[in-house]
């Protein structure tokens, strides 16, 4: 029960980037669980991981052979997270490089392992090594939706973006995947994003631009404000466009990559929500007037959070004394109450603190019923904003949690 | 469908304390909705408030109030929470307070106001001051359980506790009331509790046991993490035992007196969590080997909080990596994963990080299928501990706040 994800988009092949994968049966049988990227000799290859403390062991080795400079595979398994599992779980993690990049010829550290899926259990390393020459034989240019469908666990539908601009008589494209539905409050990247682009751009300053756009797409989305264990987004320019290296944020071709970048990351990250376990919303929750910036980010997480604030919007309640309540209690030092407005899909809610004078039970009705639902909380006290993206509370995502693991 | 509730206590009469209460129709007809209680002159009369700052227009007037020395009624509705309401909410607050000082013959300030129900919404003070004589007229000193019933919202059962215990020949009573099953995540007191004792105890010394206590018993409860605008706790100490006034705290009565008032207060807070809104079950999260307290009590709530968990909790899931992961996430500087253990209900799940060596998928299933579950987290990393109480997350939870206001 997607909010109004659109179909997974028509990506054209991106020069330097192949795409294989595989049935291993991890978890189900029928189900393609492998997916790997090949990139051509040269690719920057820059990552964000998850802050979680009990990282999985695949993030651990990723950001170990990221320190080197030649990444030449992405390896991706779902159905098992190889987290918290220890001493056997990073020997697992490697065991499975060696094998892949023997197979592949290459070196182990060019190979970088993404697993997710259940914690706590071991990697069925065997399975996943018996379907990987199925996975090399499939590499096509231009496997997208089979990559997106790959990689889902809980999710409903695959999720891809796509961007393309010229610039100077050529033609650039950006494009990515993403998966995700929960356990999703990512802190530093999402479970897990991958975004391509056929542009030669400096690796350092892909580094920046990921790390920048990570704080305006993937690191400010929630479903249920469980930071993921495994949590990974990498982005890859593949220079096979074959423009001069980018170096300078500032030049022409540096902003017009990072618009289209900003673009595919925000609508991947999107789509998480959109296809987030139980979602019947889609709800932009944007608070502006803050003093400082992070007192904006609290507040509009604590409001994305609150079970209250989700239920209400999953039966289409205007029960806004209840968004006014987090703000209340989100933390924000000398709040003026008595400055706080709200306004729910443009209708104004409550002005100076209380119900707006000019409120009637049927706007609020009718701001609710919507699918995409936009909550503008105004502090009053300065110029900052940021913005989070969150899915309501449902009885499904209940059915979805409760039934998981059996 | 409250969890392991006992039944409501037989409460003596408390010298000094009598108790009316009556149908206002505030919300629905033939619902006791109105309680007061009258106070005994020279009561000791102290409290703690929400830390929200839209803190309801009663719980502000309730704190000026308690500057002064004089204390005789207290006087609740149910039905309206009078948060969110502006000046028109304080004018309401005061002019309730006046009318029933004026029938009761004392000053407005010797009356504190709560109130608890729909936020956002004008207090219908014509409703409440109408059903005043009656409540005035029906006060007895064994009204107990009708004021446990009548301070209900969408708690299913009413709250009580009581002990008594003897010094020096003489018996002391401690017993109170409590309600609340949603927006339950107190900080600094719960919505609502009232305790009251015939000891003679010094005011600040009161406050300074209230103080303590609360933050071992309804500030370590949470429900759905959302904190009330409305929260108030009461303590009250009549006098009226005869004792010569107590002011030292280590005095053997005020030892033996905070003992039963902490078991109060406990018993209390855990009767709110057992008829949490959709309880399946009572959850104590017990956090010890943290180096700082503060590092446990963050643990504890985290856990407390994670949707993730409580689904898996109403599933009787032992889904334990779960619980990991919001170790992991919970922000404890400089954690050592794999020193992190785990039990639930005295199976070891988890040692040094991961799954322990002598797990049996039998063994989480058992301690999983219970309605009281004990999750003990060690993190390895010094002596300090705290405990949490929460429920599990289930359908009836969304069921119940999605319709609540319908």
């Amino acid at each position: 029960m997607a909010v109004g994800l659109q179909d997974f988009p028509s990506i054209p092949e991106i020069k330097g980037v192949k795409i294989g994968f595989a049935e291993a049966g991890i978890k189900k049988p029928n189900k393609k669980d492998v997916v790997i990227f090949e990139l051509c000799e040269g690719a920057a290859v820059v990552g964000v991981f998850t802050q979680n403390a009990f990282c999985a062991a695949p993030v651990r080795v990723c950001q170990k052979h990221l320190l080197g400079s030649d990444i030449r595979y992405l390896l991706i398994n779902t159905g098992n997270a190889n987290a918290g599992t220890g001493k056997q779980g990073m020997e697992n993690a490697l065991l499975t490089c060696q094998e892949f990049a023997r197979s592949a010829g290459v070196a182990a550290e060019s190979v970088l392992p993404f697993s997710t899926g259940v914690i706590g259990e071991p990697l069925p390393v065997a399975k996943i090594l018996a379907a990987l020459p199925t996975a090399l034989s499939s590499l096509e240019g231009d496997n997208w939706k089979a990559a997106g469908l790959g990689i889902m666990t809980t999710d409903t539908l695959p999720k891809g973006s796509v961007r393309t601009f010229e610039f100077d008589g050529r033609r650039y494209t950006v494009a990515g995947i993403s998966k995700g539905a929960g356990m999703i409050r990512p802190n530093m990247a999402t479970m897990l994003g991958y975004v391509f682009s056929d542009i030669a751009l400096d690796k350092a300053l892909l580094q920046q631009m990921l790390s920048s756009v990570v704080n305006k797409s993937f690191n400010r989305i929630t479903v249920d404000s469980d930071t993921s264990t495994n949590d990974s987004c990498i982005a890859v320019a593949t220079g096979a466009a074959g423009n001069d290296l980018v170096t300078d944020i500032n030049s022409p071709l540096a902003q017009a990559f990072l618009a289209a970048f900003t673009e595919v990351m925000q609508e991947l990250a999107h789509a998480i929500v959109r296809d987030g376990e139980g979602a019947t919303k889609f709800v932009t929750v944007e608070v502006k007037g803050a003093k400082l910036e992070s007192d904006a980010t609290k507040v509009a997480f604590e409001v994305a959070h609150s079970p209250l604030v989700k239920t209400a919007l999953f039966a289409s309640d205007p029960n806004w004394g209840r968004i006014l309540a987090v703000v209340g209690r989100a933390g924000v030092e000398a709040l003026d109450v008595d400055k706080v407005q709200l306004h729910i899909n443009g209708f104004e809610i409550a002005r100076d603190g209380c119900r707006s004078p000019d409120y009637l039970e049927e706007h609020g009705q009718e701001a609710m019923a919507s699918e995409e639902i936009q909550i503008q909380i105004d502090l009053g006290a300065g110029d900052s904003s940021d913005t989070v993206w969150t899915t309501d509370f449902s009885h499904e995502y209940v059915t979805i949690n409760a039934d998981y693991r059996t």
